[in-house]
């Protein structure tokens, strides 16, 4: 078996790079504000009003923290119109809306956004106003309707989330450079990892390495999962110790200027089990065959559906003996957002996948108080090149530390 | 000047506390329920269906993290009637919600909601559900309007939330222990700063003294602001180097067994000049007259309001000549969330503030360009007890640094 080490994955991006890919967003951005007024032109409507951090962000420039949108009031927010960009900020945004969003119209809005709706609407020429039903509040739909009777509002359809979903390159470094970070931290952790260390102290040290290796912040907390707790597909990690004879789940990823990753290993605290190991046979198996699947499909000039993707790896799963075993999707978007379109599960669309994009495969089995194998890598999936890459590269294979 | 050292402030809780605080916890949940039984039987409705993750922690147990509402899909939100509570979840989130809520009924729903509203609603005999207007999205309320015409929705009130304000005293307890973690790691931080570090590099050594030193979590990104970047309010740490003359703002916060801190404290790294010094007089002159108002007021038998409270240190800055330098309120109140009631601001409620309850008072002075002082601490409001503590302990002084 060989180990990785560092030197393996690229290294943190610097500052020069991490300028290129803000000149890259700023370029970007009229592209993406087009695609959007094109949608609103072709359904009559005057304008868009978006909510949501990570449309915020891509559509305007303006970062907030993973739920800051929670104390931000209404800053952030944003209208679209034909001509116009015009960012919400309240005092304490006024600064950094500004300077992250130096091509919109900045409005000071503190509490009163229902008492300025009729003015902001009016400001840009809105009558109709799509807005982001599954983002925003009922309550503040219903205080913006009764605000401004002549100002109709409509449902948003998925418009920004779609194009969000196709991923332009350098939106898909982002997530390889965050990748990159989340594979060197796990190698630099894995002769740390020892029998009677707590899940806690090893979730807390995977964050350290990431935080310190190029990640400004973590795309979700780290799971770090041993034994029968690697059962929960979304456990915690808390102060029970890792022993000889377990798995050991790590569920992480590292967010890169903006750009998030996702990645899950489970490893074997010494001598593995047979029924663990046979475990991660078929899971392993499961979601190599998605990815056959995926580049099957390609070769043969079609496109595949996220459907059909979640099928091939739920049918080796199924054929096991594991069906039951495996509750959730085979895979999820990701971008600014840890879960984003497109989704890979029994229940998402049949239509053709969006391309070039990026997301993750992730089969797993999990057997209630006992054990759990998840395997996750990130793929970049791109039709136009007919190639899906694994952007995770740390290894796959059986791996045994302690 | 008398710098702090970690022994004066409590030392972190240790297991056994935790577990009492859990058993605290589950043993005032049926008083919380009772509470809100009997708001919705005054209005006449059967059941209440709750959606945000401090509710979710509050009334049943189930812990989410930060963000986790995200990806956790349905699972979490319940359903409360006069009899019972529900807890959805899916499979990810089946066996944590079991151990989290051992007295609720847990209910496997995945996307399928709207398709099981009516079922799960008639299973606990509810015709009038009362929802959160202000959390739930404008698009699930439609779809669960339509999925059971026979169940009736009503905006709820801001009950639980109003209920959340009133702190029990194992809740004050975790409030005072995610203080004492974060004056500690910013009393072991002080004698690390030097001219020359970056933003950055200080703002993840506080977080790290947090997590290391007690925090599960923090309450929010650490804020490290020098010189002219202390005039954001609501600032990033970046690469910028802290330089000797400038000030030294930090605006953070800890978690500890759920419960939240927040404190800003501004530093003076080497000689300060006047005009930092003497803003910040104004300020901690500001901050003393809020609570020295909230004193005086319990003295004479009243109970003040979260508006008088923000005019007595507003007003101090008003005739100090920087009125249109602090736009943000004096206080919020703090617990499960970083920012819930009450408020301290131009805009409070003038009803009495709640009581006993914890709340922060932070008035600011920020110069665009220049410099920002700002002083928070978060004290214990309690009017049967007639006192306000102050939580914080970490001096309020000018302190030198570097």
């Amino acid at each position: 078996m060989h180990l990785p080490v560092a030197a393996d994955f690229a290294a943190p991006p610097g500052a020069r790079q991490r300028r290129a890919w803000d000149e890259a967003d700023r370029a970007a951005r009229p592209a993406r504000l087009a695609r959007l007024r094109a949608r609103l032109s072709a359904d009559g409507i005057d304008a868009y009003f978006g909510l949501g951090r990570e449309e915020i962000r891509y559509l305007t420039g303006v970062a907030l923290g993973d739920g800051e949108e929670k104390v931000a009031g209404h800053s952030g927010r944003f209208l679209v119109s034909a001509e116009a960009v015009v960012v919400l900020a309240d005092s304490r945004y006024t600064l950094q809306a500004r300077r992250e969003a130096p091509d919109s119209r900045i409005e000071a809005v503190t509490y009163d956004l229902a008492a300025r709706w009729a003015e902001l609407c009016g400001s840009i020429g809105a009558r109709r106003v799509a807005v982001p039903a599954t983002e925003i509040s009922h309550a503040l739909w219903g205080e913006l309707a009764a605000a401004a009777p002549r100002v109709e509002l409509v449902p948003a359809g998925p418009w920004v989330a779609d194009d969000r979903a196709v991923k332009e390159p350098a939106e898909v470094e982002r997530i390889a450079a965050a990748c990159a970070v989340a594979d060197r931290a796990l190698t630099t952790l894995l002769p740390e990892i020892r029998p009677g260390v707590t899940e806690a102290s090893l979730a807390w040290r995977l964050e350290t390495l990431m935080r310190e290796g190029g990640a400004e912040a973590l795309a979700f907390d780290v799971a770090a999962l041993a034994g029968p707790q690697a059962a929960l597909p979304h456990g915690s990690p808390g102060e029970r110790r890792v022993r000889t004879g377990q798995v050991l789940l790590f569920d992480f990823g590292a967010q890169v200027a903006g750009y998030r990753s996702d990645m899950t290993r489970t490893l074997f605290v010494g001598e593995p089990r047979p029924r663990d190991l046979a475990i991660h046979e078929i899971v392993a198996r499961a979601q190599a065959a998605t990815i056959a699947y995926l580049e099957a499909s390609l070769a043969a000039g079609t496109v595949p559906n996220g459907r059909a993707a979640d099928a091939a790896a739920r049918d080796v799963i199924a054929a096991a003996g594991h069906g039951q075993h495996f509750g959730h999707g085979t895979g999820h978007g990701i971008g600014l957002a840890t879960h984003e379109a497109p989704s890979l599960s029994r229940v998402a669309s049949e239509a053709p996948l969006p391309s070039p994009t990026v997301f993750s495969v992730e089969p797993g089995v999990y057997l209630d108080g006992r054990t759990g194998v998840r395997i996750e890598d990130l793929v970049h999936f791109d039709v136009a090149a007919g190639r899906v890459d694994r952007l995770t590269r740390f290894p796959r294979e059986v791996l045994v530390v302690g």
